[in-house]
């Protein structure tokens, strides 16, 4: 490792080089700006490593898909996956400088997608060189990517293109999009995320708003959609529509050992957001144990009737809320959806209408695997910190696609810190959290070779 | 009554013109227009009759109230309560015509504040000409006049202003501000009103707003919300709030005869809104008794977190709700929200903030009062068809100081119609309405002398 970690140290120019580059083009996918262009940049950059890279088409609405394949000595391969696309940059004004200007300060650099995930890919290419450069241009692993272009809107088509791929993509490891280290520093190692149901409810019980006199009669929407809500989670926080807990894998040993090593870093955040508490008053090993293994049901949004200032004597007509769950494996988005309406017409809420998006798979990879122990062994030495694991993360990215089409387990290892502000203005990274990521993603592929 | 009703049917132009330069004055309370003024025209209205009359100031934030008197030959007394504000003529684009110029359409004249409440003041005015006219300009009883300028923005310090005038207002009977006839053109005599009490709900859990996936530990504000008003009502409709009902009188025998007697209107209403039921499928007797004996506890509106178009993955820290109570007697405004309070508290939650409004008081005439008999006899006969008798209504009017400090039972006789578009575009009355209700008031006066 000391000649790759020379290499990196000494080539930290080229890769901001790129990044510039990268960061300037402002692939917006909410807003379809720059799809093909950065598409085509990408494979430019998979293909200065020596890949062959090729970009593809997703289904319709997909955008198009970076594949590319760099052959190794051996016949494991080890898949990366990334993608192109960035958040909205807006609001605009709380930008210190222009979002799609890379900016450096110190040891900061500022830029939109920066972090998610531009600066991921540029580190993985930076390890893959510093590896060529200490061994004869050689690699011990075939390295593949797979990056793709709408992971901020929720990565459509992806399964399919998967499927479709799945020979060309076949791997037997990954590393998912990206990671880092947590706010004192250690390497957080996440084996896999939640997944998500995005579901709307909406209830019309006339066709216009009322007098409020006649809520002695007449029905009240509102009133039906609080009702509604209330029977799908009661305030001790239990999910109340039947079957939704029966497919929620039960931690392994492993994952409990895991589990029990978690720092407790709840008292931060309650103290950032001026909590009162945490529901069900959880601290420490029970705060974690919800944090990963527990599913849950969030209002996201409630509109209904007069909601300007002052009082009005309406009885409103319509009301909608927006939820979203976060699922645990092995929930379905698909079979939650059909279990929310079921219960809802059981519970006598036929009046409210169930629109439910596609939603997203959860995935957790193997925490015995090999390859995690790897991704831990290798960070712990990187980094010289014992490293964090999560078997999953309290968000969602598409991991089920690689993880369920391909079997292959997935890892986190990058560059990124806790205030990195993602999806925010100023998104940044740091350039110690680059150097130490790139290096860990060096020293797994080593790693690789010798397993 | 043959001459009076001759004078009524040949005085109906000049009715007419001084209809048309009181609705010309744009007396919106809400937005504090021409209130002196129209102070002053009205105080000439009841000078024109040969009252005395004087504008009055009440407390802050009252508006100046017209009070008058009108000498009879006995010691009886009518008081006779109006309002001279009227509603904002927004939005004028749903308008016919200008709101504040009089406009006649064969039996229709339309106008802002001409069926509430300024028709029925005037038609008053033209009863009392005409039975002077018919009997040598002498009254058989004294006429007092109580005309205020804030009843559409809730009549502050109403309460006081009787309190303070008590003398000078006592009387032995009362008409409030309005009457009419119901769909089918029958005689409708509301005997009281119910009482109000605005409520704001609110709460924040934290000082911003949250990613969704922290809902598996971070207090939602939309949730503790729902959860707290589903607490308040359950979905049978049963107020849950301990005590609530307590003061709710019970009916009495008479009251339950005019609820026996009461036509059933509901499948127009449940047609016309396009309902699929009323609450608890409520029909006929039943749905009359809701709609006179029963409070409510109604959300006029709903806010908390994303409400735009598609999703957004947010846990949001603030949500707040509207509702409205309507009470009956003898519920207290205060006394409600006190329990309301208590009651959020006892339940858990704490964290909501309540916000109550001062309130209306609930009223309702003794049913078995001989003032109620002579408005039923005079409606019945002046009308041809039995007259409609509700113990109260389902809205809310300030009917209370009146018949709790002044200790006199109240009536309503008048103009309007179900049609009259009270509070709304194209607001109007029919002449042949006006007419009938002013005949009404006439035979009620030639009533209390006989009486």
């Amino acid at each position: 490792m000391t000649d790759i970690s020379r290499y990196v140290d000494t080539h930290l120019e080229e890769a901001i080089s790129q990044l510039r580059d990268y960061v300037a083009l402002p692939t917006v996918s909410a807003q379809r700006q720059a799809i093909a262009e950065t598409a085509q940049f990408v494979r430019k950059l998979l293909e200065s490593v020596g890949a062959t890279a090729e970009v593809l088409p997703k289904e319709e609405p997909g955008n198009p898909v970076v594949v590319g394949e760099l052959p190794g000595d051996s016949s494991r391969t080890l898949l990366l996956y990334n993608h192109y696309d960035v958040q909205p940059p807006e609001p605009f004004e709380l930008w210190t400088a222009p979002p799609f200007e890379l900016r450096r300060d110190g040891d900061f650099l500022y830029g939109r997608g920066i972090s998610d995930n531009k600066g991921h890919l540029v580190s993985r290419l930076l390890a893959i060189r510093a590896f060529q450069e200490a061994h004869g241009g050689r690699l011990p692993v075939t390295i593949k990517f797979l990056v793709e272009g709408d992971e901020e809107i929720g990565s459509p088509k992806l399964e399919e293109f998967v499927q479709q791929h799945r020979q060309r993509l076949a791997a037997d490891v990954c590393l998912h999009e990206g990671g880092g280290v947590n706010a004192t520093g250690r390497p957080v190692v996440s084996l896999g995320v939640k997944g998500i149901l995005a579901v709307q409810l909406r209830v019309r019980t006339a066709v216009r708003d009322s007098h409020s006199s006649l809520g002695v009669t007449v029905p009240n929407a509102a009133w039906r959609l609080v009702w509604a809500l209330a029977s799908l989670k009661d305030p001790d926080e239990r999910i109340r529509i039947p079957g939704f807990y029966d497919a929620a894998r039960p931690p392994t040993e492993q994952e409990e050992a895991f589990l029990r090593e978690l720092p407790h870093e709840e008292e931060k955040l309650k103290e950032n957001l001026q909590l009162r508490d945490f529901v069900c008053g959880v601290r420490g090993y029970d705060y974690n144990r919800r944090f990963v293994f527990e599913p849950t049901c969030t209002i996201n949004g409630l509109s209904s009737g007069y909601e300007g200032p002052g009082m009005k004597t309406v009885l409103p007509s319509e009301a909608t809320a927006k939820l979203d769950f976060r699922l645990v494996p092995d929930q379905e988005p698909a079979d939650i959806a059909d279990k929310v309406r079921r219960h809802l017409a059981q519970e006598g809420f036929d009046d409210i209408e169930v629109f439910a998006a596609e939603g997203e798979y959860p995935a957790r990879s193997a925490a015995d695997h090999p390859f995690v122990e790897l991704v831990r062994r290798t960070a712990r030495e990187v980094y010289g910190q014992e490293p964090v694991t999560y078997p999953n993360g309290a968000g969602t990215q598409p991991l089920h696609p690689m993880m369920s089409l391909l079997g292959v387990p997935m890892a986190s290892a990058g560059i990124g810190y806790p205030d990195g502000r993602a999806h925010a203005p100023d998104e940044n990274i740091r350039l110690s959290d680059f150097v130490l990521g790139t290096k860990h993603v060096a020293a797994i592929i080593e790693g690789l070779a010798e397993g």
